[in-house]
């Protein structure tokens, strides 16, 4: 039973699951050394308090921070680590989480890239060690894709993750980048392939995304779209009749190197597409959509 | 001026086009040969008309039905082809089309694959030409991709398009599946990677896409995500610092076959993604809650 966690590190993820932990109604202790760290948290739960409440988690659990590690961990039933994403650094680090955290604690890191078994190789009690990857910004977005090798902590920590509104995927296995990063890395390959042979602006590429088959990606996934893609016959049909057609273009599709030039043309086609818009205001656009977008999917699938 | 516009072929892809032009108050000849394309077609628009009345599109052409190509594109102001997609066949079929339509009138194909410039070879008025290619569901999707020769020709397609509520992008240069499919294709590619491997369910990889990244390109293209992905310092620091991390994984990316097992496992998998809901019922499905979404990003970006 979860009733304290401890979130480790405080950067944009650490900030986003603290505030998703605090409208769940947990208490969180939260830790970071950084300078200006619990000021740019409480800033940031700020924020999000009200974007969570639209969400219909309005809970209130108590914040404390503290800058020592000790602290924060050695009394919490769950210890969500979002520190550097550097594989000897968490190495390091989450051994000294382990010999902190109670026995019965389950530690989950949200590195979104790093594989498990390397990053749990110095820890004595590594079953009680999971991935937890979510994706940015976690208190909007459902999606946590878990890793781990004890099957009664990858199931407690799923139901602590569902009672946060969160949708957790297991992997069967570990791959780096682990499922959507993969997924999201494939997709900026052709876009980035796209700009360096100058088939369209990177406003347009942007836009044939947001304007055209990303709205289907935020209902379904890439299997069921295609399934709908096959008309009466479905997935199987589509297989078969232009499943050949998938892979001509397969062999198609480029394989670009971010060199100077294509950097230099992709950072030049995203400040046009901004049109002066800072990041700031570019978040504050897309996390009034997104809340809208989750809320509109959780309403019409509890219909 | 576009007043009357013929639908040739009248399957999914025209029939929602037809729904979407005489919502737009345009006159629609639609034609098609097959037996059961004219019921086909009417059910269809009597679906399509209520969504589009909900996204503002409430306009009321009228719509007549001919089995014969001569009638159907012989008065028309603008042709939208929507043919088999097989190169040789619409090579034959453009060159009847532009034997048959007015001077003046717009030729665009809806064609999802194939390149403009073998298709349209042996039409005399090449110039009036177009790729317009949609995505499915052409009447809910703002995405129109066109591929042209002439620039006032582009133009006056992107006008008639944009009066539609519709989001034309133009191609420097034509690609196979221009834009949206090459990049949905590559996401595609490993999607089923991930099935081949046995990394996670059918259903999770779909869940780790729709709760996911999914719900942000809904909103923003992969080139604008990781502007955002940069924190303060936005594409620029993403791609110096994260760049190499991109290429890696890149390197990392699976190459598939769609042998019959991995087929397989795939339509097994879509199978227990659907839960026993027929490709009727995910449709509609999925057509809410696009309808829905579309209709807020309207809204939130004419505040």
């Amino acid at each position: 039973m979860v009733r304290t966690v401890a979130v480790v590190g405080c950067g944009t993820v650490g900030a986003s699951w603290a505030a998703l932990f605090l409208a769940g109604g947990y208490d969180v202790v939260a830790t970071d050394p950084a300078p200006g760290a619990k000021a740019g948290l409480m800033a940031f739960i700020a924020r999000a308090r009200p974007q969570l409440a639209e969400l219909g988690l309005a809970g209130d659990g108590a914040l404390s921070f503290t800058e020592n590690l000790e602290e924060a961990v050695g009394s919490a039933d769950f210890v969500q680590e979002n520190a550097p994403e550097n594989e000897a650094f968490k190495r390091d680090f989450l051994a000294r989480i382990d010999a902190l955290a109670p026995e019965q604690t389950i530690v989950a890191s949200s590195t979104s890239a790093l594989l498990r078994s390397r990053i749990v190789a110095d820890c004595a009690r590594k079953h009680r060690h999971i991935v937890a990857h979510p994706f940015n910004p976690p208190h909007l977005l459902p999606l946590v894709e878990i890793v781990g090798e004890d099957d009664a902590v990858v199931e407690r920590a799923c139901a602590f993750y569902r009672s946060l509104g969160r949708r957790p995927i297991v992997l069967k296995r570990e791959a780096p980048g682990h499922i959507a990063n993969r997924l999201s890395s494939a997709l900026y390959r052709e876009a980035v392939s796209l700009v360096e042979q100058g088939i369209a602006s990177v406003a347009d590429i942007d836009a044939a995304v947001s304007d055209g088959p990303g709205l289907r990606w935020a209902i379904m996934g890439p299997h069921m779209t295609y399934h709908l893609g096959g008309g009466a016959g479905g997935i199987a049909h589509y297989l078969d009749h232009l499943g050949p057609s998938q892979e001509r273009r397969w062999a198609s599709l480029g394989t670009p190197q971010l060199n100077s030039e294509v950097k230099k043309a992709i950072v030049e086609g995203v400040e046009e597409e901004a049109q002066g818009r800072d990041i700031a205001a570019l978040e504050a656009e897309r996390d009034r959509l997104l809340s809208e977008i989750v809320r509109l999917k959780a309403a019409i699938s509890s219909d």
